[in-house]
């Protein structure tokens, strides 16, 4: 049986502001840097070995998965980065307070910029300095792929052709694969994996740093999947990543 | 003009200890990490900004990189790692302090087995857990091509290869490229560059943490290189590094 982790990043500056993060690089909290330190040690003490590990162009993903491959002593894994991976874009949205903007806008319409499956904040404007085609680390990409905002759909539509030709095709000479990224782009990829609906995604939340084992047979098909952890916890990092859009 | 950098990786905890590390897989130590923090603040402040990394599979040069990368807000960088970059085996040597070597052995002897060209210390047994042959990171390695020791001249026959068909062509389509490795793997590249004889190379040490900047023209040919950082605290480490065989 071959096996791929997808993991969220641990908690965010941001997460800690409550502010919408999207493609805005900021770093990990203590407390996100020894969730990410939790997880490597959760994992070793299940056996895992990874094969490689994949990540996104964002510190958060790419410090919580250096924390989680020196903690399982696996340093040496390679390891990819895509911008595929990360966060979904919250347009103009980005920077600001989900409290503050609950209050200004009611929780309805955040909950569907947060939710909602196909709709996206408004864009950011091309001279915005959050407009990722300023960004030279997105230089080599084709400027009609980076997005000035996104819905979940949209996301999905970036993720899953680097699943698809990149992430799951290697499965093919690994046993075990561990994708760190964030709470949108991993929806989008579990939508597709577990064939959840347009509707349904919108109750998914993503615990941070909580390791969700999808298994495959030799053929790359899904069989099942798992959280690994204290079921408590888990539900208590749910509940609290639901809330965080209300006034 | 095109640079590639080389830096050795910071303190690790056997540096301290004064032993023989080679392939064994040990962490750097606090002063290690503020090294390399310390490396990648500089390299900042000259305004260096990679297209790529390079390093080794062991934690203590791929530690340095990550921690260099995350000053340098450079996270996102793409990164490979080779075992061609790995240090030089120490066969019989790792995990021996070296002060106790040098007393029981003699300084010259140890002198030759750190810095002589061609003369290796004998090799580990098959079944010593030394042999890298026993550890599933070299799994997809060419078991021949797997040391049971080496000599600088056996390390440079690894990694010239590598940075030949690897490292210097992918300057073809990047200005800025950082190489984090260790000691021997670095002397053995850089006594190529710069053209340096067999005898000559005994007197080359390393400072830790120091970057080395090689500048090529675009047909990727040598010009010219210098260290970055203050000329005294270069010379203490290069000192240092230079007494670490005497008893």
């Amino acid at each position: 049986m071959k096996r791929i982790v997808l993991l969220r990043h641990g908690e965010s500056l941001w997460n800690k502001e409550n502010r919408f993060t999207g493609w805005t690089d900021v770093d990990l909290t203590e407390k996100g840097t020894e969730e990410a330190a939790q997880a490597g040690n959760l994992m070793k003490s299940e056996g895992l070995n990874f094969d490689k590990a994949y990540t996104s162009c964002l510190k958060r993903a790419v410090k919580t998965l250096d924390t989680v491959l020196d903690h399982m002593d696996q340093d040496w894994i390679p390891v990819t980065k895509s911008w595929r991976l990360n966060e979904k874009h919250y347009g103009f949205l980005q920077g600001l307070n989900k409290k503050e903007t609950a209050l200004k806008y009611g929780d309805a319409q955040v909950q569907i910029w947060r939710r909602s499956y196909d709709v996206a904040p408004a864009p950011v404007a091309e001279d915005d300095p959050r407009n990722p085609r300023l960004d030279p680390r997105y230089s080599k990409v084709p400027v009609q792929d980076l997005p000035l905002t996104e819905s979940l759909k949209d996301t999905e539509a970036r993720t899953m052709p680097y699943w698809n030709c990149e992430i799951l095709p290697s499965l093919a000479e690994c046993d075990t694969i561990l994708v760190v990224a964030h709470g949108n782009s991993l929806r989008s990829i579990i939508k597709n994996l577990k064939n959840i609906s347009d509707d349904e995604i919108a109750d998914l939340n993503l615990p941070t740093a909580t390791p969700w084992v999808f298994e495959f047979d030799d053929a790359m098909t899904y069989l099942s999947d798992h959280l690994i952890g204290d079921s408590e916890d888990i539900k208590r990092k749910m509940a609290s990543v639901a809330d965080q859009g209300k006034s």
